[in-house]
This record gives structure tokens, C-alpha cells and sequence, in this order.
């Protein structure tokens, strides 16, 4: 009574202010603000919230309140809040739902996260091939009161569960309603296996554009349906990881607001520091040339320039490919093809570098005598240099993803910065040997 | 008649042979495959391509089999196709769809092809709040009979063609008979303007999990519905144009292995050139520095280490906004909150790698006396620039992506190179002049 009294007191909170400041609120104010919130509005935005977001406001409310929330899930979502809940109040939660869901979340949970089968509603529309239109259409009707799911086909099985074929419901409202679901039903369908990666599944998806796959067990049984609006999440999940992945973090895993400083610290030190190790390397290799810098000091300005040039022709080259992957368009078996050519990709952006780098020396030369009397030495080894350090920069940040991948790891680590460092490494002792050939005997 | 015995006399294709070596196959290739699939395997494998692919084929077949293909697109893919075929060849196209899909396209056309209105299908079930579920139905099936359309909602419209609600098909099935739309729509529908951006519709989609969203005019009357399938397609080309563009690309705008070298080389060596133009400023700054390396080339050793450090960090902080913003995470005028935070991320960043790199150089020095008698005074310079530099990479990294969307651009051109690259002459910079600061009177 006076818990509510002390509520009432407080203002209330309008439906878009929720949703504006929900990030910036802590879990008190999220379980006050939606409280406050009127019946049919609590409904869509629970529903509308991540499932990260669901499972902390449901945590954070009384256990009495947490049924009907957990209730207006449907079987997939529910599991989807359930596989992040600590163990000991998992069974609590799960003890919240009706048999049947409980029966359908327990199946769920038993998927991997990742697979279809941890994404597909095992609540569909079921009808026979025998059936006719009016039969199939009381039939899905009575299927629906017992148990609402996925609505937009009507999946044809037989006694065994194995599917014969779709109906779209367009076609059943079309149907003259004694016509039989077998003479219209289409039997090529796009399915997938129970284990099959989401990112596998989300590029079928793109590539057929399809609203709803089925998902088959290895016998062929139908055990449930992924839809497309699942799908929009894992495609910019799947996105987010990898561009994380390409700019030299581990996935924050969170929003960025969400990630405490040391969290933020925790994620990048890891990366940033193995790059770091492998860039002191540079310093190893720069104590082998000492002897030509204190000769040549003019060698120790174009630098940055030629190693940083590789390091960008590396990142460039690395990312396309990653992606290409990503989007299905390369396989591993294609990596002589990348590597021919980005050889000449390569060799082309060298080339062009090269000359301007060239024009650029010649330029301040004759403007301003900036390197001695040695200028055209000195531009034909920046040249050659950049030619030679670009393309190795493009082959590295070609090969490498494909190299990761052969090896087992996720192709998106040969991120840029890593790229960038190892060619960082390399690029210089390209650049340092090629002076040696063309200053020998003039500068060195 | 003699075309086609030769067409007979080489062999049949299968589906599954064409769809892998799609990729690989020339025009002319191509069309031969897909004439040779038997007719119900053709449909499917057209509406599994991409709306590129369809186009270049219809555009290699004779005029008399493209009516065919065009007539079993729905009019929003129709649209999509027609929308990159040239000016002259458009009207011939056009004039082989029938009379109502020939006017939906050509509304659809005059919409952007990134906003919402050019994503919507201009059909969908629409029936009248004080129907019943009998009435509705039959009515639904009257207007699928007319032109068939996307079906995963009823949208309630008055006379006006404005939205009052939405019922869902498992909603309409579940009614009884008698009962009214109006008592069981929802009426607080998530929807969008004709004119909201492709990458904003995304995000509402992904936010609410939702399969379908009504696109309305500026006054309020509903002219079509985006559905989820085509809005997964819609994050993987947005995702892949961050990627390419973070990875200092310009967007390739077809797969990786469709672009030929040339078109590959034009579209890397613009801004490969422009960091290559921004990176000559660190020759340009090495000049002012020349004497320091002369009298002191232990600096040099040092130099790729600490501005390339600066140039990851960079990369890391401008990776993270870049997609927090793309996301929907961050807005501008969070710039800020992520200010704040960056800077404190950067320094226990700096601190981080400043540690390593002093015990590194300690290291060397006991064992092997790499750095003369100055051991000391190297590590303090290497440790403090650092510090200097990895914190100025992070704020560079996070400013600059809310910098250019403030200035109008895509904050995804703060990609990783260009972070790099800048925060490379800077680096150099703040590197000797710690040098100076702390060698005076030994070293330097």
C-alpha cells in the first residue's frame, strides 16, 4: 500500500519519453518507467525491446509480475531471453510458462544460439497434401487456438513429418475450396539443416529473398520455421561483429554506451597490445639498418610514407575480401583467383603511387634542393619502394583472410590494423633492401 | 529452326549446376543455362537472383521471352529492375507488364530508390473496420484474385485510405465470424514516411522485430507495405558499403569477382592516393626533424612503433562509432559522452602499451645494450610518446566520424586508413617533441 502510494506520487512517463531516454536509464528507472506505462503499451514495448533488454527488465521485476511477460513471448524469443539467464534462475523463469511453451523452449534451448535451430519457431501451420482447400484452411484454424506461431505459409507433411511441399496462404484464400492442397502446393523449397550457421542461413535468405525457411532434422523431419524478421537482427549482428573484427577490437557484444570504460579498455587492450608486439618488431628490424640511416638520414623522412602506404593497400585488400566471404561471393577455393588478381590490382595501385611519389621528390628537388644531390637516387628508390611495398601490402591483406579461414579461424582477424602491422614489418624491409641496391656506391 | 538444333545438340543443365557456376558464366553462357531449366525450375531460379542479375538477363534475351519474366516479378522487384536499365530500353520494358502493374512501377519509379517508398510493395490486403471476419475474408480474397500482393497483415483503412489499425491473418483466423475488425485491430502501428531512408527503415525493423511496415504519405493515407525479406537484403548491402568504405574503399557496388581489374584499381586508387597525398605531410614534418635523427638514430628505430600504435587505436575508437552510429546507438549530439569516455579509454590504452614499451627497450638494453649508455632516457622518450599518441588516436578516431556527419557526410569515410594516416603526421609530431623535451642536453 505504501510502495503503491509513493508510485502514484511519481510522475508519469509517456510512451515516446521511455523510449527515447530507455539507454540512459538504470534498471530501477526501467522497471519504474515501464510500470507506469498503460496495458496495450506495456505489451508492444516489451515485445519491441532487444532480447538483452527483455531479460534484464523481466530480472529486475517482482517474480509475481514476471509471468505475464514471459507469457507474451512466443516460443523462440522466450528461449532467446532464457539462454542468458544464469543457471539457477532459468528453471524459475521456464517454471513461468504454460506446459506446451515450456515443452517448445526446452527444445529450443538444447540448439546452439547460432544454428537454425536455435532460431526457428517450432509452431507453424501443418496440412495434409490430401486435404482440400476448405479442410486445409479449419484445420490451421483450429491449429491456431491451440497454438499461435508462424502464419505465413501453410507447410505441407506427411504421417511422418516430412515436408511435401508449401502453400502460401495467398494461394489457399485463392483456392476454389474443394481443390487439393497436393495439386497446388509447390514442391522445390529452399530448407535448412537444424545445424546450420545463422550466417548461412541469413544469405539464403538474401539470395531468395525469402520471408519464412523451414528447418529440417537429418531425417527430414520439419521441426520448425525461421522468418525473416529473426533474420534482420542476425544480419546486422553478424555485420557488427565483423566490422568490429576489421577496425582491431574484440565485439564489444553490447551496445557502445552500454560497455564500461573498463570493459572498453578490457576489449581493445587485447588486440591492441598483440599489434603493438608484433610492431616492435620494426625496431628489431631498424637496428639492421642503423648503419644506412646514419648515412642516409634523408631515408628516415620517406619512411612512414612508404611502410603506411602498404599498411593502406593491405587494408583495402583485406577488406574487400573479408567481406566478399562474408557475403558468400568467395570460397576458399578461390584464393588463386583473388591472389592473380590482386597481383594486378596490386601492381596497378603501385604503380600509380610510385609516380606520384616520384613527381613529388622530383618536385620539391628542383623547388627547394631538399635532398641534397641526390634527388633522383633518392625518388627512384621511394618509387621502386612503393611499387614493391604496395604490392606486397595488397597480397598480404588478400591471402591472409583465406590463410585464417584454411586454418579455422574467422577470416574478419586478419583485420586492417593487423594487416597494416604485419606489412608494417615487411614494408620496411623491402624499402630498406631496394635503397641498398640503388644507393650503393652514391648515398650508402 | 536451325538455332535450335544447335541449342538442342549441346547438353541440358541442371539447376544446381548453374546456380554454381552462375558467377563464372558470361552473358551469353548464362542465358543459355537458364534456357535450359524446365519451367517451373526457371521461376524459381529467376526470383532467387538478384535484382542485377534479372535485369542483365531479361536484357540478353530476345525481345519476345522478356514479357514472360517481367510478369512473374511483383511490381516493388519490377520496379527495382527497371531501375538501372537505361532510359530507351525502360519504355520497352514497361509497355510488356500489364496495365495495373505498368502504373504501380511507374509510381514506384518516382520514388528514391534508398527510401522507403522505393522499398514498398504497392499492394496489401486492406478491408474496413466495421467488417466482420467473414466479410474480411472474403473480401481479402476478392482483391488477391485482382492482383496478388504481400499478405502477412490486414491493414484496416478507412474511406480515405488512411490507417486506423492492423489485424494479423492468425488474428482474422481466430476470430469468430461475426465479430468486428474494429474490436480486435491494433491500432498503435509502428510506420514510416515515403521518403524515410532505406537504412532508418532497417533499424525500426530490427528494433521491433517486425515481418511488415505500412509506408504512408505526407497525409497520413497508406501507400504500400516493406516486408522483412526485402529489408535483409537492404543490411547487407548497407553493412557491406561500411565495411568497404571503413576499409578505405570506395563502394565496389557489385560482388568481388564481377568487378574487373580496372574497375577495381579506379575504385581503390582514389582514396589511396588521397592518403598517399595526406602521408607525404609526415615526409614534409620528418624535415624539421632531420637534425634530431642525425644526432640521435636511435629515434628513428622507434618511429614506425609509436605513430603506427597511434594509428591502431585510431582505427579501433573510429570502428566503433562508425557502426554505434550506424546503429542507431549513438547520435550527434552524444559527441560529447563518447569524448569523455574515448579519453579515458585512450589513456589507459596509452598507459597500457607506454608499460610495454619501456619494459620492451629495459629489456634490450640489460641484455644486449642495444641503445648505447641512454637506455633510460629512450624508454621515458618511447613510454611518454606513447602515452601522447595512443590518446590522441583514440579522440581523433572518435571525433571524426561525428565531425563529418555534422559537416553532411557519411561518418564511414572516417574509415580506418584515413584515421591512421592522420593520426600519422600528428603522431610524428607529438614523438619528437617529447624527444626533445626529455634528450635535451644528452642525446639531442
Amino acid at each position: 500500500m505504501t510502495e503503491m502510494n509513493t508510485v502514484e506520487a511519481r510522475p508519469r512517463i509517456s510512451l515516446e519519453d521511455l523510449r527515447e531516454a530507455w539507454l540512459l536509464l538504470d534498471p530501477e528507472d526501467r522497471v519504474y518507467g515501464f510500470r507506469s506505462l498503460d496495458p496495450a503499451e506495456a505489451d508492444d514495448f516489451f515485445l519491441s525491446l532487444t532480447t538483452r533488454d527483455q531479460r534484464d527488465l523481466v530480472l529486475h521485476l517482482p517474480v509475481g509480475e514476471r509471468r505475464l511477460w514471459l507469457r507474451i513471448l512466443p516460443p523462440d524469443d522466450a528461449a532467446d531471453l532464457l539462454q542468458d539467464v544464469p543457471e539457477d534462475e532459468r528453471a524459475e523463469l521456464l517454471a513461468q510458462l504454460d506446459q506446451a511453451t515450456q515443452h517448445d523452449v526446452r527444445a529450443l534451448l538444447a540448439y546452439a544460439e547460432d544454428d537454425a535451430g536455435g532460431l526457428m519457431n517450432p509452431r507453424f501451420a501443418r496440412v495434409r497434401p490430401e486435404m482440400s482447400a476448405e479442410e486445409a484452411i479449419s484445420y490451421i484454424r483450429r491449429q491456431i487456438k491451440e497454438q499461435p506461431g508462424s502464419l505465413n505459409y501453410a507447410y505441407v507433411l506427411d504421417a511422418d513429418q516430412h515436408l511435401l511441399g508449401v502453400v502460401s496462404f495467398r494461394q489457399l484464400f485463392g483456392m476454389t475450396p474443394e481443390s487439393k492442397i497436393k495439386d497446388v502446393m509447390r514442391t522445390s523449397v529452399v530448407t535448412v539443416p537444424e545445424g546450420m550457421d545463422q550466417e548461412e542461413v541469413s544469405r539464403l535468405f538474401a539470395q531468395h529473398h525469402l520471408i519464412a525457411i523451414p528447418v529440417l532434422d537429418e531425417r527430414g523431419r520439419m521441426k520448425g520455421v525461421v522468418t525473416a524478421d529473426d533474420i534482420v537482427e542476425v544480419v546486422r549482428e553478424e555485420a557488427t561483429e565483423d566490422i568490429q573484427k576489421i577496425g582491431g577490437t574484440a565485439v564489444l557484444g553490447a551496445p557502445y554506451l552500454q560497455v564500461g570504460i573498463m570493459g572498453m579498455i578490457r576489449r581493445r587492450a587485447g588486440w591492441l597490445s598483440a599489434l603493438f608486439l608484433g610492431e616492435m618488431l620494426t625496431a628489431t628490424a631498424m637496428t639492421y639498418f642503423q648503419d644506412e640511416i646514419a648515412k642516409a638520414v634523408v631515408l628516415a623522412l620517406f619512411l612512414p610514407l612508404v611502410i603506411s602506404s602498404g599498411g593502406n593497400s593491405g587494408s583495402q585488400a583485406t577488406t574487400l575480401v573479408i567481406r566478399a566471404m562474408a557475403l558468400g561471393e568467395l570460397r576458399l577455393r578461390d584464393w588463386w583467383r583473388v591472389v592473380r588478381r590482386e597481383f594486378f590490382s596490386g601492381l596497378g595501385l603501385g604503380l600509380i603511387l610510385g609516380t606520384i611519389g616520384v613527381i613529388r621528390i622530383l618536385t620539391w628537388q628542383s623547388i627547394f634542393h631538399t635532398y641534397g644531390s641526390h634527388g633522383i637516387i633518392v625518388a627512384i628508390t621511394v618509387g621502386l619502394s612503393l611499387v614493391g611495398v604496395v604490392l606486397w601490402g595488397t597480397l598480404s591483406g588478400s591471402v591472409l583472410p583465406f590463410l585464417l579461414k584454411r586454418l579455422g579461424f574467422d577470416p574478419a582477424s586478419a583485420s586492417a590494423p593487423f594487416v597494416a602491422t604485419f606489412v608494417d614489418v615487411t614494408g620496411l624491409i623491402i624499402y630498406f633492401n631496394v635503397a641498398r641496391m640503388i644507393m650503393r656506391g652514391t648515398l650508402l
